[in-house]
Parts: C-alpha cells; sequence; structure tokens
C-alpha cells in the first residue's frame, strides 16, 4: 500500500508539493496542517483542482489537539514544509511513533537543531534547506569532479533577482563541495531572475559547466517526493538529499 | 618512481600529451615513436621549449626495431596516440612485457578490435576514442542523473564548426547513456566553434544542463595522464576512461 | 499630464500590464474593462495591493454601453490585452476619438486584420502579439548582424515546456528577419521552461549569441508602457514594436 | 580594380588577417612588411598554402627603404598589424599619398595617440584596439539597449584563462557603453578559456544576454576586411569600428 503523508505547511512551497505528491501514485496524502483556519476540513485535491482519491483533509489544529490527529489519522511519514515551529508541534508524536520525517525548513535555531539531532537517534530524518533533486545532483557532481581533478580552475557563479541582496545559500554550499572560498563566489542580481547556479571547470584545453536553473519557486515536489520513497525503510539517523542519491552515483545499475 | 612512458604518435594530440606529461612529475616521459625520420634522437623537451630533465628521446624505428626498442629502453606503459597500425608495431612486446596498453585511437578495424579484446586478456588495457576528463564525466554524471530521475524530460545538443557534417561521436555516446534517441540529437553548425555537447534534464520547476565545451583539439593531456596513473596496477581487462572514473562517483572520499 | 489609459482584458497579462501602469508615474491607469462581472467597480491599485492614487476602476460593461464609458471616463490611448473580439467593442469610439490603440492580441481572423488595417488610417495603431521590449529588441539586432555579415552562418535554436508541439511564433519570426529556414529552427522541449530563444552568429574565430529568456508569461508590462509613451503623438498608421525601436537604433543619442 | 593593400605586422595576428584577405576577392594583397628578414621576398600565399594569385610579397626593410616600397609598389590602404612603432615607419608615406589607415595597435604612447590624431585631419583613420565584428556589433547593440530600457538592470560578465590577471579592455569597454561601473565587472578565471563576454540585462519577467566568444586569438581577419571596405572613400577623420557599423544601424535596409 502506498504510504500515507502527513504534510505541514500549505504556502506556495506546501501546494506545490501536496499537487506533486496528489499526481503520483507512490504516495497517498493523508492530510495538510496548515496553521489559518479558512478551509478547515477540505480537501487539497478539491482546492487544487487535482483529479484524486486521497484523501489529503485541510486541518488546522491547537498544538494540544496534533496527538489526536495522529491517533485517529495515523500517518507512515511526516513532510514539513512549515516554519521552525512546526517540529515542536510534531515532535513527540514521531518519537514515539517511530515515523520518518522529511524536513525542508531553511532555518532551525541551534536550539531546534539540537532536537533534530537528538530526534534523528530514533527515527530517520532528512533534514535538506533545498530539497531540489537538481541542487543536490549538483552538489554531488561538483564534489565528484572536484576530487578527479583537482588541479581544475573553479568558480561558482550564481544570478538572482535585483532585490536578493546576500549570496544565495545554496551558492554557498556548491562552494563549499569544491573548496572554493565563499567570499570569492560570482553575484549577478538583475531583473526578475528567479535562481541561476553554475559550477565551472577550467581545464587548460576544456571547460565543464554544471548548471541549475530555477523555474519557480515551487521546485520542491519531486525533491519531496524522492525523499518520502528513499527514506522509508532507512534506518534511524540524520540524513541529507545527497546521502539519499548516494547509491546512484556508487554504480552505474539502476537503483530505483 | 615515477612510471615510465613510451608514446606512439606525435602529431597535434601527440605533443599535446607530451606537453602535459613533461610538466607532471608523476611520470616519466621515456621515449616517443614517431613516423617521420625528421629530428631522430632529438629529444622532446627540446623541441617542445619544456624545462624537464626526462629523456622524450624521439624514435623513428622500422617495424622490426621495435623489440630492440624495448628492450633497451623499457618502459612501465605505453600509450598510444598514433594511428590504427601502431597497434601492430608494439603489440608482441607489451604481451610479453605485461605492459598496460593507454590507447586513444579513435578507429580500429574488427580486426583490431579482436586483437584489442584478445590483448587485455593479458594486461590491463584502456581504449577510449576521446580520452578527455570532462567529456568522460559528462557521460556518467548524465547517466546517474538519468536514473535518477527517469521521469525528466532530456535533450542532447552539438555544437560543432560548419563543415562537420555528420552528428558528433561524442553527442551520439551521451545520447546513449542517457536513452535518447541519437536521431533527435540537435546539431548546431556555425562559424569555427570547436565542440560543445550539452545534456539537459528537464524538470518541471527547474533546469540541470551538463555542458563541455572544447577549446582546442589538444584536451587530451591531462586525460593521458589520468588513465595512465589510474590504469598501473589494475588487473588485466578491457577498460573505459568511464571505468576509471568509476571509484570518485562511488564514494565521497578522495581515492586519489 | 499623464496620459490616460483604458485597458481591455484582466487576465494573467492584463493583470501584469496594469501592476506596470499603476507603479509607472508617467501613466494614468483611468479603467479596466473585464468580462467578468465580479469585482465591478473595485479598484485595480486596491484589488493588486498598488499604493497609487490612479483611479484604476474595474468596469464590467455590455457592448451597448461602451460609448458611454467612453464619454463619461474618457482616456488618451487604449491598451488590449483581451481577445479577438475586444476590438469590436471599442472600434468605433476609438476612430471617432481618434484615440491610438495599442494591441497585444496574438491571433486575429482575416476579417478582424481587415479593421485593423482601415482603422490604422484614422489613428496610430500597433500590434504585436509579442510586445515584449527583449524579443523585439533580439529582432531588430539579430536582422542588423545579418546584414553587417551575411556569409556568417546562423543559427535558431528555442526551449520550451515539454507540451508545446509547434515550434514557436517567435522563434519563426527570429527566422524570418535573419533568412532563417524555418524548418530548420531547432526546438528543444523539456520539463517546465518557459521559453527561451537563440540566435547564434558563427564567424570563423568568434561566435556571437543574442538570447532571450523568458522568466514568466507576464513580460508584457514594460513593453506595453514603452509602446504607449511611444504612440502617442505619431501619425495615423500601423505599427509594430520593431518601428518604435528604431529611432534607438539610428542613433547613439538618447531619443527618449 | 579590387584596392591594393599594404599590411604592416606578420605575427599570429598578421597571418590570420593576411589568410581573410587573401581568400576575399574584394581586396588584393599588395604586400606585407615583417621584421625579421627570414622568408624575404617569398610570397604570402606560398607561405601560408593559399592558392591565390595576388602577389602578398613578403618585405622586410629598413625605415629609410619604405619610401620606395610605397613608390614602387602603390597601395590603396594600409592596414597595421604590428606594434606601436610600426607608425613612425610609414606615416609620412600615407599622410603625403593620402592613403587611408586601419590600426589594430593595442596601445599607443600618448606621442603616437598625437600623430595619429593629427594623421587623421589628412586620411580617413581607423582605429581599433579590438578590431572582431562580434565585439563591435556588442558594443553598439548594447549601448542601445541601455538606452532603450534605462531602467533594466545590467551586468558584465568575462571570462578568460586562469593567467590573465587584470579585467579585460574589452569587459571595461562594455562596461562603459553601458554605464556600468568597471570595478563591479565579474571576471572569471579558468583554465584556457580564450575569452568570453557577456552583457546581461535583467527585467521584471524576462532576460536579454549578448554574448561574444573568441574561439582563437586570430579573429580579426573579417573585421580588417570589414574595415578596409569601409573605410575607403570615407574623407579624411578618426573612425572607430563603431562608427563603421553605424549605417546598418540606422536603417533596416542593407547598406552594404
Amino acid at each position: 500500500m502506498a504510504p500515507r503523508i502527513g504534510l505541514f505547511g500549505f504556502g506556495k512551497a506546501g501546494r506545490a508539493v501536496a499537487t506533486i505528491l496528489l499526481n503520483s501514485k507512490e504516495t497517498r496524502l493523508e492530510w495538510v496542517v496548515r496553521r489559518s483556519h479558512r478551509m478547515e476540513h477540505r480537501s487539497v485535491p478539491e482546492y487544487l483542482g487535482i483529479d484524486s482519491d486521497e484523501p489529503g483533509t485541510i486541518i488546522s489544529v491547537e498544538a494540544e489537539e496534533y496527538r489526536q490527529l495522529f491517533q485517529r489519522r495515523p500517518v507512515d511519514i511526516v513532510v514539513d514544509f512549515s516554519s521552525e515551529e512546526g517540529l515542536g508541534e510534531y515532535l513527540p508524536m514521531v518519537r514515539e511513533g517511530g515515523i520518518p520525517v522529511v524536513s525542508a525548513i531553511s532555518h532551525y535555531s541551534a536550539e531546534a537543531i539540537g532536537q533534530l539531532v537528538d530526534l534523528s537517534r530514533s527515527v530517520p530524518l532528512l533534514w535538506s534547506p533545498n530539497i531540489t533533486l537538481g541542487v543536490n545532483f549538483l552538489l554531488r557532481a561538483s564534489r565528484i569532479l572536484r576530487k578527479i581533478a583537482p588541479w581544475a580552475d573553479v568558480e561558482v557563479v550564481e544570478e538572482h533577482f535585483r532585490e536578493k541582496r546576500e549570496v544565495s545559500g545554496t551558492a554557498k554550499r556548491l562552494a563549499e563541495a569544491v573548496d572554493y572560498p565563499v567570499e570569492q563566489i560570482k553575484s549577478i542580481r538583475a531583473g526578475g531572475i528567479i535562481g541561476k547556479h553554475e559550477v565551472l571547470f577550467g581545464f587548460p584545453f576544456q571547460t565543464v559547466r554544471l548548471i541549475h536553473e530555477s523555474i519557480s519557486r515551487e521546485a520542491f515536489g519531486n525533491g519531496a517526493l524522492f525523499a518520502v520513497k528513499h527514506l522509508l525503510g532507512k534506518p534511524a539517523g540524520l540524513y541529507s538529499m545527497e546521502d539519499l542519491l548516494e547509491p546512484w552515483f556508487a554504480t552505474s545499475e539502476s537503483v530505483g
């Protein structure tokens, strides 16, 4: 039977994830927790206009009622696209139930990170601030080429919309993966560019460019689905998206 | 001690390879066999203006004298950038001596391929028509992403100089690696473009592009050096460049 | 005083245009005609959450009431992002009032095109199926480079989302501008790519690429604003976006 | 009759220029002045292996003999790919003969620039440190788009081989053309990249990229041929390549 998913968060990213999950036959979206009370008890398939017989009930519960939710509508995995506070709400239930967790929250406080690490002793827990397949593939492939050719020159370039002031977090992770000084990242800011990242390897007579382009900020759906499928069945521990991708790199045979 | 190399071929590619080998402290270029009798017994470092104390003697021998050459000036590995006929000249000596061979010859006759396969039972033998690190990295990385995301769309695009009529062989290999119909490869022909290959993966909200650009047709040096280092010590067998790259993909640790 | 604009159409494109117009101090959005009766008489600034004191009243009128609208709330120019039928609704009023028209409708019937041509004898009328500045700049710049270097090789490449079956109309116009056979356009289809067009010029030792990337299908706002500003004051006639861009190409001085 | 050309300089760039000139039926390469006495009086077609009946005699003269050369083998235009000192050698003869000059010398001393300006009162004189069609087209097209859309964001990015320490001179000129601070140019240095320049225009919902890629450092031939053809017949004055390109931008009709 398809694993039952409980989703926290129903903002832009949450909706994109719900869309992909509902369109996939490999999972069953059991419910979605959102903060606002609007649309309470409606169903996500109906709201998003997707033809699906998965329940996807929209739930707006207070903290004290989460325990009830997990009892009445049990799930096999929790996917969290809400906010830092989400963790505290479901932590006791997933620990007790041994329920795996996929968290795509960008920033956790030091305290919350402590809780995550602690929780990962009891359940398989994936935390990835950028849960897209593309970026995580780029991270791993770049790391590999860096090791194959440590003498090649490398540059990291990122492009974003004009208002984005700081260097992109993804670019920083790419830079770290290839031992490139974060302060040398070339940041291009122009117009409404959603996001482009390039790791360039310069050889004497050839160049390799690994490029990731974001089309919309909703690129998380397929990554979340991938994480759900491959985290289930893993032993307890703290995982990154790169960890889940590792088997595909390790062999030329299909792991799928 | 640095492994001693015997190089066959001193055309454009052969010279580029000799340059990289002489600049590397990890190998010792013992001699170079060329067809023409010009510059007989001069040294390659002197000819190319490279400051090196490796001998790199230029040798122009007739077929019958090759046996003498291998006896008087023994080498630990043979690198072949000559032509299809080269194989026949050194085959008996490398088989008897158990000397590994790196061959970058583009096309072998069916008969010669039979000899290669036969030889590979006695010595480690790498044959790669495109021995660049970049293209072989692209091949393997593309193959992996295809398996991670078989539902993603893929396109293969190549650009070359106007006179190149046929679809590039490298593009065909890339297409095969990602199960893309060779006849759908997009071939762009314009001006003097040396060579550009792109494998594009299209996701619903993101795009990944793996791009290789050739700067000159002499991109083989570093690839040959890599092949030499990593073929030495391998058991007898027929290897591709991708095979040699595999350990780097299999682990996130340095294999060095 | 800023010219008063009457906008027909309030779909995705219409809203993007309204946003740019409201954020510009160079125009005054007087009203917007939409088909649906929802939000009748609300204001666009309020609806879109834009801080502006321009009226931008949302109007849902039946055909017979358009005459009243033009009388009570006169405008200096009409911008049409509605549909083919829009033309018939306002045609008598703009002809009588000598009011310039900017139409961004993709396809008109042969009959409607006849009406357009006829109307253009009375008023300045711009019709552009792709009213973006970027694409029209590319068109003109490509045409020029083609004439400067007719012996250079040229290729036209376009990328779009997988579901787009036919060759893009913009690519066809680019191809015509550089005398490139439409049937040789390289069409790449992958994932969710919004739209990318490239005109590549290949010289023996250099390459020039003119590239346009669409970020969202709402790129029409700045183009429409540009068209409004530069169509006002022109003599009656049928104009293209390229026509309006011509003065900037003709001189190195600012025309603005 | 095809205009007769006297070429100064027979280094890499000079040879590339001679090749293009000899392959063109629109000009006649009369002679080439080189510093070295090697190959004196041989012909360039023979030396470069080009099938041409143009003389292209290789001349190695001392300064005092230049007067004789211009008398015995008169030319209609001088093309200078030699070095700063070249100017002094032919200056008296071109002034007296009213012979147009195309100079592609990168750097002149202040004194030499004074001489150039003075000479340009007597003859049409084109001076362009980067005489390629591609770069000069990019300069002018960028300048125009900047004026069409002064509110668009702009970025200038250049890529070169690792050893190139300073920001590229071409990138600086592009930056000046679009009012972009030279110190914000993004300079990428990796491997053996010959040279890539990009002017990126960022709009809210679209991006325009004007890209020039150098394939080899010999891209000057077609630019020089273009300069020769279009400088002949011009009144005395100091011209840039952009000046010669202007007529193509000014009209949509062919000027050629």
